[in-house]
């Protein structure tokens, strides 16, 4: 029996307890994003820096100006690249409450329709189901042989979900204890249950919040209506104004950077066999919005786009109240490809929202970090060895594909640590994160735990 | 010493119970738009009927399916018109609660910078201290002369604020009981603070709420964005396609039955010194919106209008969510004028809508009441009347004018039971009614109540 063998029967043996200890994570309520919720992301960190310490890495939690860190390392003193695996710790928001068929934080395994088994609560799979892939298969690499394969550095962090502004000071004071030849993430997912999937292109972010204001108070919309600025009518006249017909961005400059497409990849994803009446069928809808002079998976991965997340003012209560509100708000985020500029794209922006508040009126603007759009070279060895690990484990080629959202560590790992990455995650499409009932499939967890081993075993060798 | 003088005399002694009275009333949390607040609807009906009973009113408490309505009668048995007067008793809800600088139900007696005092509570102005004056009126002259001068029957409602669903049912069950010869209102306001004013011409409303669904679950705007449907963008175009460049309304057949302003009212109009910048400065604002070709009082008086009162979807807590919200509503409320439809704009309004929400995507509709706007003829003997008394009491012409706020009741009253109403009140433009810190002016109450025993007198009179 090989080496790797012996893991993966470890793996077995282990994974009743590799889910408890994942249960035992998923309750913490590590919600970055509301204040409110600083004592359990540090609860998260402290649980994170203990298991990384009883498996047997020195692993401690740093403190940040936000939500610590959790940093910890493991040396074989072999021979190999030496890795930096990161996941983050925090989750998003769970409201609407009322659409969650159970507690969040009480984590459970369903058995659906199709007999196949989920793991349901906050972060199931974004990203502590992810994060934990790796942690086991560590865990049953050292229990089994001793040691891993290759030195490894295990990098977690609490800020993902909220624009992880203690990020890029952490890596630039930790740079030499971070730097490593190559850095693993997992916070991606599969092309489908079947196929696993290694990301190469994801785009960038940045986002704005507008608050609009107008009269010095709330007005009676019969008293002031038809003469006094209504600010919802101005933040409605910004939104509707950021797309033409054709779904194109309006902003001047808007597509500068913005990189067509290389054939090769362009036919390579025609061959994926991507169905948007599958993709968007499946959430209840139908057809694709967007630009309508691009295919369904440049829309997803290779185009720029602009969504509103939030928008708000006046009443909202049962009944009406004849109220002209003296503010209105509304939260945008741009997904950014190829070269785009995000202070540029922010910059545009504001332009635009300025020239539509009218003269008597204000608007302030509250920030969001942004990070560039990121590509990988197709050809990177790291690239073909994890290739080769995940068609072992799932017996099928791995996709090579975009990512709509952000995962700005990845250029943050280039720009500032010189890395690159391989972005290996076993999330699939329906796991609904940052939405109520967010689930991971119990076999994510499991093959991913796998998956991990074989990863590793792979990049030991010459 | 004349009749009317020794009432107005009994007025002055019975002054400070008189606050004290309005004090209680406004104690009271009759919110009429939230269910929450059905058992202190009641509380205040219970608590008017007590006193109507207390100062030699016949009253009672009338249940409906909603909230109930307060009848009372006082038979002089004196020639001379019977009238009935209406008021309403429920108030608007006191978000936002935080830009209160006081308990919106604990009354407060302010003096301000130039020495006047003003009354601040939820519903001083709008509408308890109104109906109060009345009730103070009727009962200084029972006090006093034993007797009121003509009959009076006494209506109050507690569902102004939400539509009156229960007035029509009732008026139309209580059509005998409740018919006179003349209603008086006291939902109004002055001129200014020196000048009374007898309202002859009111906007009607009807109002619609539409929530847009795209789909069944709120979904990654990184993930989804740039092919999903986005409800906020959607909404967003609803709202800001409801108005062209000239301020006009685009729905098909809105301005159908709007009628011209007669010249006569144009030039009493332009010569009441109205200053949109001192009306809309007051409120932080400057440059009158709307219809680009029309007078400022027309904006206010005499054109229909759209407003928005709320709108919202999606994220709207502390940092960001990158969410696709599944749903997205806003409410509208229509302010009619001269002869439109109220029905005919909802329909004109909902095909509108629909014609906006995308094919794969759903939108529905919570309706609001509606009502069309109303002219009195300005040769009504009883306004003659009311003007006699409130140039007594004030020194000075009221002023005839337009409302931008809808009183539905009053084109009720003509349809349903026959009757012209005068509508006299003694509210001000900075009541801030519907908003926070609401108030009315202590000269309002006192001389309200004043102006309201001279105009029963000159009602009295041949």
């Amino acid at each position: 029996m090989s080496s790797i063998d012996k893991v993966l029967a470890r793996i077995e043996s282990n994974f009743e307890s590799s889910l408890d200890r994942l249960f035992d994570l998923l309750k913490i309520k590590s919600i970055s994003t509301d204040p409110e919720f600083a004592a359990p992301c540090r609860e998260a960190a402290d649980w994170l820096a203990l298991e990384l310490n009883s498996i047997g890495f020195e692993a401690s939690v740093r403190d940040t100006a936000g939500h610590p860190m959790v940093v910890g390392h493991r040396k074989s003193g072999k021979p190999g690249p030496h890795v930096l695996f990161y996941g983050h710790y925090d989750v998003q928001p769970v409201d609407p409450l009322e659409l969650w068929e159970q507690d969040p934080f009480e984590p459970k395994i369903k058995t659906r329709e199709d007999g196949s088994k989920v793991i349901v609560a906050r972060g199931s799979s974004d990203d502590k189901g992810q994060l934990m892939t790796f942690v086991e298969a560590a865990r049953a690499y050292i229990e089994e042989t001793g040691d891993l394969p290759i030195d490894v550095t295990i990098l977690f962090e609490g800020e993902e979900e909220s624009g992880s502004p203690s990020l890029e000071p952490f890596l630039k004071s930790h740079k030499e204890e971070l730097s490593c030849d190559l850095a693993l993430v997992c916070d991606t997912g599969m092309w489908d249950a079947e196929t696993p999937a290694i990301a190469v292109m994801l785009r960038g972010m940045v986002g704005d919040e507008i608050i609009v204001k107008a009269a010095s108070r709330d007005l009676h919309s019969g008293m002031y209506g038809g003469s006094a600025q209504n600010p919802n009518h101005i933040v409605a006249a910004i939104i509707a104004g950021l797309h033409d017909d054709n779904g194109k961005v309006t902003l001047p400059g808007f597509y500068d950077g913005v990189i067509e497409l290389p054939e090769d990849v362009s036919k390579m994803w025609d061959g994926l066999g991507f169905s948007v009446e599958e993709f968007l069928g499946e959430v209840g809808l139908k057809y694709p919005r967007g630009e309508n002079d691009r295919k369904p998976l440049e829309h997803l991965w290779s185009r720029p786009t602009v969504e509103v997340n939030g928008m708000w003012g006046g009443y909202q209560g049962a009944g009406s109240k004849t109220v002209i509100p003296a503010q209105a708000h509304a939260k945008f985020t741009f997904r950014l490809v190829g070269d785009q500029d995000p202070d540029k794209i922010q910059a545009s922006f504001r332009d635009y929202v300025r020239s539509k508040v009218p003269a008597d009126c204000s608007v302030d603007f509250i920030a969001k970090e942004g990070s560039p759009a990121l590509r990988l070279d197709f050809k990177m060895p790291a690239l073909e060895k994890g290739e080769i690990a995940l068609k072992k484990e799932w017996g099928k080629d791995a996709a090579l594909t975009g990512m709509g959202g952000s995962i700005p560590i990845v250029g943050d790992f280039k720009r500032m640590l010189g890395m690159d990455t391989l972005m290996i995650g076993y999330g699939l499409e329906d796991d609904q994160i940052h939405s109520p009932n967010e689930k991971y499939n119990l076999t994510s967890f499991h093959k991913g735990i796998r998956s991990w081993a074989r990863v590793l075993d792979e990049l030991s060798k010459n």
